[in-house]
């Protein structure tokens, strides 16, 4: 079959022939955007089966075409250029690569690409950029893989810096955790290879300097699980986390003794190596904190192979895309986001909202507030709520989904609750004001632009905001004389005092 | 400004000045799906304002406009032609009406239609044609009113029999409870009343015959609610609750001593009237159960205004919308339909699910499993629920919506659990073998046509059965052998036996 463009085809599928686990992932493609039809992963430790000449085991090899056998029959029939597969660092080093290639090649029908460990770099590095939000700021991102470990740090969708250590879950497994016995010496020798092998990279990135770690890997979701489940965290990874593992650990004494609450059984042998690489990079790179990304290997490949590396606004695109499935009146968001922005810097002195953090959810909040419209009226604020944060949302970070959804379920009849809002921290009262001012747009404009209406004045102090209408007008205009004084009672159950003249 | 085509809009409004309550629905007109964006309601009680000459009270006239100011500000600027205001009996009654609807024209901008009680009989039987189950079989819609009650009845969308009385909520509020005392022979002399009225009308209807009877009107919609509070039902009408009802307000013996709850206040007035007219059209007509439908007057408004009188199958349209705006592989679909048809009938010996009640679902249930996955991947079964739970989905019932989405999220991952499926009554097995055959066909056209697939036997018996491929097929496509024996670990979990070879 000839080449074709990816753009053409309606199924693409990217598989990744890791060094620990095989993955794949089959997407359709419509209009440019990409949706997720399935994952699939296998545990096919490839890794483990590498002897010390570097020669892949005839087992690992056949437990590696079995997976595939069942990865084949999905992507049986798709044409060239639609499958993109990457075998990486276990893939690098077997010396017999080239017999388990070809075979490889004739269960798939697609060829297989063993890329580097900076094309690895820059794929992974690609995967979470569509992922995670779209901040400003540099962000280090690191994936502990079955053989090696890549190292990016970079801003948006640039990578700024891509390097790969030879320093991997399952070779280390391997080299100190091999009958899975668990000791203080054992762990310290695996610590030290990760810490001297990092002295290579440790100083350049240092150097460039960065203001979020992320990890995309299976080994830093199962650490933060862990540490999660102990009663330590949200799932982060922190260096007392760390500690605190590392002593369940050398107690346990063994792998087969791991009894921890959220891990998985496959990835019990390869926690304490995991660990020691893990706990050796928070001290040589000076991490405090580390969060999980789901964007990987893989989703990079995909993203590649559709040409999209460019630095688009991810959130925008994944905007417009919300308000263009759910059919969003667009003259009417448009209006609403401007008066929101507007009323947000007349209560700047009192709210000083502008220079927030949260600042920017009244305006994607403007834009998406009326999504849930097209699922039904009735409770049409729940909908939409229910969307924001169960969509898979390039650019934003859960924590924004969820303020997000916060803001499209406040918009009408009850504010957020006081429980709801306490969920936020600190953010809680910035939310809930945001929430006031977007639905003062909302009811500024309820009429959609059918009327042309006056000036509104405000004033906002501490727990109060006064509304002014032209003189006169607001007794010719009962039907928003009626929404303010209703909303009136809503902002008194949240402990405001709303005024309309 | 110049009549033009419905279709053309993209705002529509219906306004229904009843004799009890004024409403308005607005809605976006979106390539020809109405998406309700407000519903208006206020209690308005025009009938209550009729003297014993039919002259229409100043006062009733002025609570009249002061609600339409308020509905006014939303219709602000929609041209002619799009915005369609009818009135009922008060307005046919109401010798003055004339300067009420000049005034009435004035606030509004827009033509009002005095509309006889046939004409509104026709409107109401399409609007809850639009609403409910687009069933075969002859039903009975009844609408109390504040001034007439209608009585449709009808196949799908064909109304054969409309009639309209002279009785009413309010108008009998007036004549026998307007002091709000409430004995016996109040309610006795209204209850003779109404009986009367339906002599009229109460042979020709039980000549036609009928299976299902629905009320579309606030006060069937109160009684239901009352009733339900009371611990007897899910909101329908029965003898027995009416009788309990009676029971409860003869003993309070005045309106402002009920205690009911799930009764509005302003409901509390009417309820002895609505009552006695309720109890007397079960006895004249030999109704043994009434459930309320949302759809009356201004939606069947609405959808005249949009010219939708054909015997369209309203059911297949919202599918077909459904699949198209949460971008459904059509072809994947159909082919899983097919499957899941040719599975049913050799499965029926043992089942017997083709001439069962529960069978449609199973069509309905291939063509929309995967709408989820517009929203996210992960989880994609239980977003498909949410969608179809909480969607508008014109010709389904609620019953026919909450077992349609078990169905949907039960179609990957667990089985419908025992719990879920007890709310479904003896209905429960049906709906669990139905998920069982979706299932099948699912997991048989995983690979989305890219593969041929050879034939499937299949051999149901009352807990097990037993899928057979051809010989030697199964080795050869490991997928697919993964597939079914994960499978029948479901299976298990739900007391049945899933044996693939």
């Amino acid at each position: 079959m000839a080449d074709a463009q990816p753009n053409d085809f309606s199924l693409v599928a990217a598989i990744d022939l890791g060094s620990n686990s095989f993955h794949m992932v089959l997407a359709r493609v419509d209009q440019g955007e990409i949706r997720i039809l399935e994952r699939l992963g296998e545990k096919v430790q490839l890794a483990a089966g590498l002897d010390d000449d570097n020669m892949l085991s005839d087992e690992a090899m056949q437990r590696g075409l079995d997976c595939l056998r069942r990865f084949a029959q999905l992507i049986n029939g798709l044409p060239q250029g639609a499958v993109r597969i990457v075998g990486t660092n276990a893939l690098r080093e077997a010396r017999n690569r080239g017999q388990f290639i070809r075979q490889v090649q004739q269960v798939l029908g697609h060829r297989v690409e063993v890329i580097s460990g900076r094309e690895e770099a820059r794929l992974i590095f690609l995967g979470v950029s569509h992922t995670l939000a779209d901040d400003e700021g540099k962000r280090l991102v690191v994936d502990i893989g079955g053989g090696s470990t890549e190292f990016i740090v970079g801003e948006r969708f640039e990578p700024l810096l891509r390097e790969s250590l030879s320093v991997g879950c399952v070779s280390f497994t391997r080299q100190f955790f091999s009958d899975g016995k668990i000791t203080a010496a054992r762990y310290s020798q695996a610590y030290t290879a990760a810490r001297l092998e990092l002295m290579n990279i440790e100083q350049a990135i240092q150097r460039l300097g960065w203001s979020e770690a992320v990890g995309a890997s299976g080994t830093i979701r199962a650490v933060g699980q862990c540490i999660q489940a102990g009663g330590r965290g949200q799932g982060e990874v922190t260096r007392e986390g760390l500690q605190w593992l590392k002593r369940r650990l050398l107690k346990a004494a063994h792998v087969d003794k791991l009894d921890m609450p959220g891990l998985k059984a496959d990835r019990q042998p390869i926690l304490p190596a995991g660990l020691a690489i893990l706990e050796a990079l928070f001290d040589a790179l000076g991490v405090e904190s580390m969060h999980h990304s789901e964007g990987a290997l893989r989703e990079g490949v995909l993203y590649d192979l559709l040409g999209r590396h460019s630095h688009e606004d991810v959130r925008e695109r994944t905007l417009s895309a919300l308000m263009e499935r759910y059919h969003v009146d667009l003259e009417q968001a448009a209006r609403v986001e401007a008066k929101a922005q507007k009323l947000l810097g007349k209560v700047d002195d009192a709210w000083q909202l502008v220079a927030s953090k949260q600042a920017p959810l009244l305006t994607w909040a403007a834009r998406v507030y009326e999504i849930g419209l097209d699922i039904a009226h009735s409770q049409y604020h729940k909908h939409g709520a229910y969307l924001i944060e169960h969509s898979d949302l390039p650019g934003f970070s859960r924590q924004d989904q969820q303020a997000l959804a916060l803001l499209v379920r406040g918009h009408r009849r009850n504010m957020p609750s006081a429980d709801r809002l306490a969920e936020f921290g600190d953010e809680a009262v910035n939310l809930l004001r945001l929430c006031m001012i977007l639905r003062l747009a909302i009811l500024y404009h309820h009429i959609r632009g059918y009327q042309d209406m006056p000036e509104m004045a405000v004033e906002a102090s501490q727990d109060a905001l006064a509304v002014t209408f032209p003189d006169g007008w607001l007794e010719q205009n009962p039907l928003t004389q009626a929404d303010f004084e209703r909303e009136a009672q809503y902002w008194a159950k949240a402990g405001y005092r709303l005024t309309v003249r």
